[in-house]
């Protein structure tokens, strides 16, 4: 899969909410009412990411869940991290609550 | 629980494998052979932290995960720091491998 042109990026992140562009990385910090809702959060993202063999930098700061993605293999962002991006959304609907 | 002496800090780090102080903070890096091992691991220190009420910083990049513990309470280390980090140690024997 190709890196995305700076272009194509500004018009991607900017389908997104809440994800900001920090260098090669984009990146989301996801809040959560409880620290285990967290956990079980990080516990689906860490199962997709295995399926797609495509791991995101997890931080875990209490019941705050930071997200960081990119493709090494492309030097940059690439279609599969906003696609990713966007099912990590999804999956936060089922545990933000 | 009271803040450690500078002295009984050096004292307790000195005890510990792996572990290095920074600043108010005790950090130690484990490494895995399988990524889910490393989020196996992350779920039990989830577990214990959520028991204790007392969470550590937990960073997930791919199959190496630090851990980073203070006592907000106290400002700084306490001797719960220093039995938390030993018992980390001890959970991450059942994974590692």
């Amino acid at each position: 899969m190709r890196r995305l042109t700076d272009a194509e990026i500004e018009k991607s992140i900017g389908s997104l909410i809440g994800w900001k562009l920090d260098g090669k990385f984009v990146v989301k910090k996801y809040r959560f009412k409880e620290f285990l809702k967290g956990i079980e959060f990080v516990n689906e993202i860490a199962q997709l990411s295995e399926n797609q063999n495509h791991h995101p930098f997890i931080a875990i700061d209490y019941k705050l869940v930071t997200l960081k993605l990119t493709s090494w293999h492309a030097g940059g962002l690439t279609d599969l991290d906003v696609a990713l991006a966007k099912k990590y959304d999804e999956i936060y609907e089922k545990y933000k609550i």
